[in-house]
């Protein structure tokens, strides 16, 4: 038996997330497909992070076990070859059989990115949230100060989280302006359902004046999800990279 | 009566092309019906150049009159936010009624981009060709010298051009590589029907060894188009910028 990573890179608009599911054509089970029929076996995929519908991946990481002693460069092609074009293995290589992309994932980089001007330019209207504010970045860092840390995230997550503690470790969140795009670099441990979008929704609110960064230490106090705090869009969410 | 000029971004792959035609969308009809429902008059436009369907636009150039005295931000905001997200007017400004943005350009760079990588990255899948092969660029940047300056590009038009004269003037042809992308950049004063993607075709049998550079100096002194040149497909082929 053999343990094979896969970094992945793919645009998320035209899929269900990466989790398998009933209704809706996912990730995982396009990848699977693609790998059962490749290695002639049935393989199961795991992967760092599940994302939600939507959301895009530049550098999400997977792990899968295989029987086949085909070479991995062979693997990564045929891969490529098989996958649709909005899927794209960027990376391979074997690991030991103990490797779990998930448990042994050390941290995930999320970034969300807005367009500042008058029209996001046609070329990545589907990867970025347009809003065509005067934002105060100054209010969005101090508030992205209050979310760093090991913090319960319970305000912060969709109704469908299911995990048994809501606590997680946020090492940080970058605010960062390029011309007209900003971004929010956040990198995380672990994130909750929605998590990356919460955080993402709530310092935009704080950046167009709609809530006050004290407002936002007390909703991170309450532990429950405020109606207020609106979920980002998830089109303009990337998963940037996994670190081991 | 006013004359306004136009710089437009857009993503051409769901439209006919540039100009208005029976069958299909395009941008100039696009474009007339927002202008026109905005000014509360029939309006035309004229650009620098007439992309093909499918072909792309960063830095497109366009005029148009009108008899309304809207300011010029307002037009702009108001074309922004009732074109399609596939097209953006990134500015605006006035001109000389004498002003063409066809008759009066001095050249325009048109950018053909090759990705050499495994498998195009998801993001950019749409505008860019895939050749996952070993490219000769030294036999490439030879040809493209051919084909600079005044000629006749008789073999490089395609079947409709219906132009007087097929002599046009070719500035420079730059073949930059930066990474797993190759862009071929054409600047010329003027451009026949299918020209820069018959150039861009012709480099490419070159670079792959499928014509030499020989081969490709007696196409050109032939003045016929060859149907072993092929037109390079639209998609990876985008008017940068026209000068003025």
């Amino acid at each position: 038996m053999r343990n094979i990573k896969i970094i992945l890179a793919y645009d998320g608009t035209d899929y269900c997330g990466w989790q398998s599911q009933k209704n809706g054509v996912t990730i995982q089970e396009t990848l699977e497909k693609a790998l059962s029929k490749i290695l002639k076996e049935k393989i199961r995929i795991k992967s760092a992070g599940r994302t939600d519908s939507g959301v895009h991946a530049a550098g999400q990481a997977a792990n899968f076990k295989t029987k086949s002693q085909m070479g991995l460069p062979r693997i990564k092609k045929a891969l490529n070859s098989n996958l649709p074009s909005d899927i794209c293995v960027c990376g391979i290589n074997e690991v030991p059989l103990s490797f779990d992309a998930q448990k042994n994932a050390k941290s995930k980089i999320y970034r969300y990115t807005i367009y500042l001007g008058e029209k996001p330019f046609p070329f990545d209207n589907k990867f970025v949230l347009w809003l065509p504010y005067k934002l105060d970045l100054t209010a969005m860092r101090s508030s992205a100060r209050i979310l760093t840390g090991i913090k319960d995230f319970a305000s912060f997550t969709g109704a469908k989280n299911s995990t048994l503690t809501t606590i997680r470790k946020i090492k940080s969140i970058k605010i960062l302006k390029k011309g007209k795009y900003l971004h929010i670099d956040i990198e995380g441990e672990g994130f909750l359902y929605n998590m990356a979008r919460v955080i993402a929704g709530a310092l935009i609110e704080v950046s167009r004046g709609k809530i006050s960064t004290d407002l936002l230490r007390k909703i991170l106090l309450v532990k429950a999800r405020q109606s207020y705090i609106p979920t980002a869009p998830a089109k303009a969410l990337m998963l940037m990279r996994v670190k081991y």
